[in-house]
């Protein structure tokens, strides 16, 4: 499924306007072409080989397929980096049942370099064909993501002051996956606004590939963050690999 | 050269240690094996062809090869986003006599997609074969690219939040070329620590191409900037498209 959306979405004509808007999506934010491109290629294969699967998506919502399974997707997440040109925006793909706590399989696909993160539940995660894992904090050589914009609170600039270096790229699923492979320390998302802060789907995958590789996705109070199957809810989180980084941006 | 130095780049077996640290670069940050190898292309080609230029470059310093035009060469800017795998680091080329004001050609290549900024002065500004040009500013469809990390000031926080949206993408090059095309409005770097702020092999090629687009790049006091070829000359500055954004953000 990730690579149909790879297919679809490389071969689009330069003259293809990603960031038309078309409508407000299910979750209320605008609908831009190429999030409803992506998910269209997705839906239709769902619907083409019957995957024993409900949807839950960014623009359509829940679609009811009267099965215990739920497909928890998000088109592309980073899509004003696809819009921007900047090579950084991913599918991002998860199977559970009803909330965070459950997702069985996850992938999330970088759409420019095709690099693939996946885990399965209870057996590890990985890149492509490798074993990925967080790595160990160390201070000197830290990186941290965080989040940046209009909405966020000065308390992603304070986190990103206690790392040697710090990113922010705007697509939190790729974001959590740097964690996972060990190539950063942290993903930090404070957002004053609720209604900006992040769903489920553009993290069901990703907190798989995370905890499966050694580390784990806590809520700003600590606590491992669990959130249902459901657009209208919004939570801010901590992705991390060492149990230090906690400690410290905590 | 920019050709030569991806060819170099990707064709690294996947076990060469990007970020292992070598020695002291001539400006007094550590040399890492990525950075190295790219500088030695280039200086490797600049004897092989005799062009008839001095070379300014990060790791080498000056060399004197007798010649009234000089190379400044940024062998790889975004290093540490080679090392971390995030695709968006490139290699930076300009021709020059004495500093920033009198550069007459720049070349900036991202290494991952091959996209090429490219401009000669009076010639106007181009990435691949398409002229590209700044934008409007326009505040609900803001993007402003800020310097993030352990030295920034508080002020890049707060530039990043008059903005719709924010990225930190740790590529100053780059950022800029990005501003060059009317992709984002502006690139801020406001670093605390003067050794860590942006050096003229930086931005010397992506200077030209933001004014040859129609942009400006001036210090936080608003005077368009000039830098010398020399490495120990470090400034913070805004990059940006439309001069309504110089308003907003200085």
């Amino acid at each position: 499924m990730a690579m149909k959306v790879r297919e679809a979405e490389r071969s689009l004509p330069s003259e293809f306007e990603r960031g038309r808007e078309l409508r407000q999506g299910a979750d209320g934010t605008p609908t831009l072409s190429i999030d409803q491109l992506a998910e269209d290629v997705i839906l239709d294969y769902v619907k083409e080989k019957d995957l024993p699967y409900n949807v839950l998506s960014e623009e359509a919502g829940f679609i009811d397929r009267k099965q215990s399974r739920t497909l928890v997707i998000d088109p592309i997440d980073g899509t004003h980096n696809s819009v921007a040109g900047i090579p950084f925006y991913s599918v991002s793909l998860a199977v559970g049942t009803k909330s965070l706590r459950d997702v069985q399989a996850g992938v999330v696909m970088n759409l420019m370099t095709r690099e693939t993160y996946w885990a399965e539940k209870g057996k590890g995660a990985y890149k492509d064909d490798e074993r990925i894992r967080v790595r160990a904090y160390s201070p000197s050589n830290s990186l941290f993501l965080v989040y940046l914009g209009k909405y966020s609170s000065a308390q992603n600039f304070q986190v990103a002051r206690q790392a040697m270096r710090a990113r922010a790229m705007g697509c939190a699923s790729l974001e959590m996956c740097l964690v996972a492979e060990g190539k950063a320390d942290a993903y930090y998302m404070n957002c004053e606004v609720h209604e900006r802060s992040i769903r489920v789907i553009d993290i069901a995958a990703s907190t798989l590939v995370l905890r499966e590789a050694g580390g784990d996705v806590v809520d700003l109070r600590g606590k491992p963050l669990d959130m249902g199957f459901d657009l209208a809810q919004r939570s801010n989180l901590l992705g991390y690999g060492d149990d230090r980084v906690k400690e410290v941006v905590l």
